[in-house]
């Protein structure tokens, strides 16, 4: 199973609006005959890799896979179906599948007579889709706030300086990020400040995050940089926003609430066209709205060991006064990229993930 | 060597002006027949605890030490002469002593006709006596900065509340930095904000640390709990302060030097009364004029896995305003405390220390 998941993770940022999903399959004699798993949406699943791979040798085998098999037909045929048809004996599943439309797998193969056993690894193996179990359960995508600050808590200098930060070791891993993540987002402060990018750069293999920033008036200028071709993008703007500077642009426009663009409705938006993971990357208003939403379900931080003494903090404005009411988080991970520290932190008592 | 420096480190927070020092000696066969540390200023030295234990058996054998064996007679003798008394053979030191009235010490053993050698494991040797090190090297005590901070570096929430950020285990942890250190430092604002206490509790055999408050008016009141008899203490205030309402209490004057206490006279002070570590706790403001002195020698930062959002940052006002000036540090340790993170950090380039 823990190869299972291995395999699984191979998939983060391609297979949305799925899960990550791996499988492997062993002979009577338990010996490894197949391996697979979810490369991209639309393509063939774990079980369905596996299996090919396995090819006679499955008959009377345990299929090991990090997720329950499916049982619906969407673009592909249902794994359960699949795992009939190949003669698989046993079949261990590390988590149930919460999604209503492909759930039941389980009971099929066991109505097929196949012994089924559920829960082997599930921690770890729900800690490798986080991003998809949150997405599927709150139906909104998973949210990952990613700052750099340093060890005094700035993102900045006083004179607005932050190039750079943090380290190129940092840097390139917050590439990583972006490319396990289905749309990567900024807001107008940091759009007008930084004009950032935004694309995967240097990850072998990635598949481009959307690129989504929030721009209330629409004011960025068409010859921002993430209006480019790197990436697709999405612009999100109020209703009455004039956009004719931005002709060929895909514009999002949402009712303003107190003058902001409302985050529930944002997320309900991405949510529908397939987006199930969001990686968040500034500024600190805008995270801030996103805490006080209850919306940030991971933080990574990168902590630079340097001292500022002044200038913006990486979070600011979540509605926070008094100690007790702090947003208390687990540290899941702390390394070192280069010479920074990067810490991984979720909501206290929130399931773990890395 | 490596059971010297380990023996070394108890005398941590007992021993000043004196360094730490560790001592073993093994007999002519390489085994182990003495062992001994540096207990307390005014105590036997390292090398005279050692052979003590060893007697007799030292004579033919070989001294580790590690601080090169002192010269001078001070209120004990020269251990240099101890040990060619003792009959030893041979002394392997890691470190120099830098201290000019005791240095000498390896070249009287030469030519007492005892072979030395020098340089053993001495980057973890001076690691260990990081605080005695640089304060013989720069004339002033070795300033540790200790902050307690959110992840998004607030040490306080917006009402100034901040009881607890850090957890238990990372609160006891302050308690063994403090008993580590001869003297615990915090300015007016965190002495009128917090009335700290800044005894040492819950560390078995700690020697108190001389608690010193910097009030430039002398503004603290008679009942301000850091005047109790738990600690010596030492308050440090303006030429004219009226200090009439502290009958007892030890005052130190200093000229104000725009209206604020010269940091470089504060250090010069406390060197001359024999302190030779400080721990910096506080406030931001004070850490921030430390930092600008460049009168900062190793950071500790408890980093809680909170958000606030608001509220003032852990360090203020060093002069920093463009991210090509920020104070670039190394970090040397990051482990767990509790539910947080201790990460100690040394200026960039300095030896490193733990």
């Amino acid at each position: 199973m823990r190869r299972a998941i291995e395999l699984a993770s191979r998939g983060l940022g391609s297979t949305s609006p799925n899960p990550v999903v791996g499988c492997v399959i062993t002979d009577p004699a338990g010996a490894v005959v197949g391996e697979g798993w979810h490369e991209r949406a639309g393509g063939p699943h774990a079980e369905v890799h596996a299996l090919r791979a396995a090819g006679d040798a499955a008959r009377g085998g345990t299929a090991y896979v990090t997720l329950e098999p499916c049982n619906h037909t969407g673009r592909t045929g249902p794994c359960a179906q699949a795992l009939i048809d190949a003669g698989i004996a046993r079949v261990v599943y590390a988590v149930s599948d919460p999604n209503p439309q492909a759930s039941g797998g389980g009971a099929t193969l066991r109505a097929a007579g196949i012994a089924t056993e559920a829960g082997l690894l599930a921690d770890e193996a729900e800690r490798g889709n986080a991003a998809w179990l949150t997405s599927v359960r709150l139906g909104r995508p998973h949210v990952t706030w990613k700052y750099a600050a340093t060890l005094d808590g700035r993102s900045a200098a006083e004179d607005g300086s932050s190039r750079w930060i943090t380290s190129p070791e940092s840097r390139a891993d917050v590439h990583r990020l972006r490319a396990e993540a289905d749309a990567v987002l900024v807001g107008g402060g940091t759009l007008r400040a930084d004009d950032p990018h935004l694309a995967v750069r240097g990850v072998e293999g990635a598949v481009q995050p959307l690129r989504v920033a929030l721009d209330t008036r629409a004011g960025l200028p068409a010859s921002a940089r993430i209006l480019d071709g790197a990436a697709p993008t999405l612009i999100v703007t109020g209703e009455d926003a004039d956009t004719a500077h931005l002709p060929g642009t895909d514009v999002l426009r949402l009712p303003l609430r107190d003058g902001r663009l409302p985050l529930d409705l944002l997320l309900a938006e991405l949510y529908g066209r397939g987006v199930r993971s969001v990686l968040l990357e500034g500024g600190p208003t805008l995270a801030g709205a996103f805490l006080e939403a209850g919306a940030v379900d991971r933080v990574v931080g990168y902590i630079a060991p340097a001292l500022l003494g002044a200038g913006p903090a990486a979070l600011a404005g979540a509605g926070i006064t008094n100690i007790a009411r702090a947003v208390r988080l687990d540290i899941t991970e702390a390394v070192r990229t280069g010479p920074d520290l990067r810490i991984t932190a979720v909501p206290a008592n929130a399931p773990k993930e890395h």
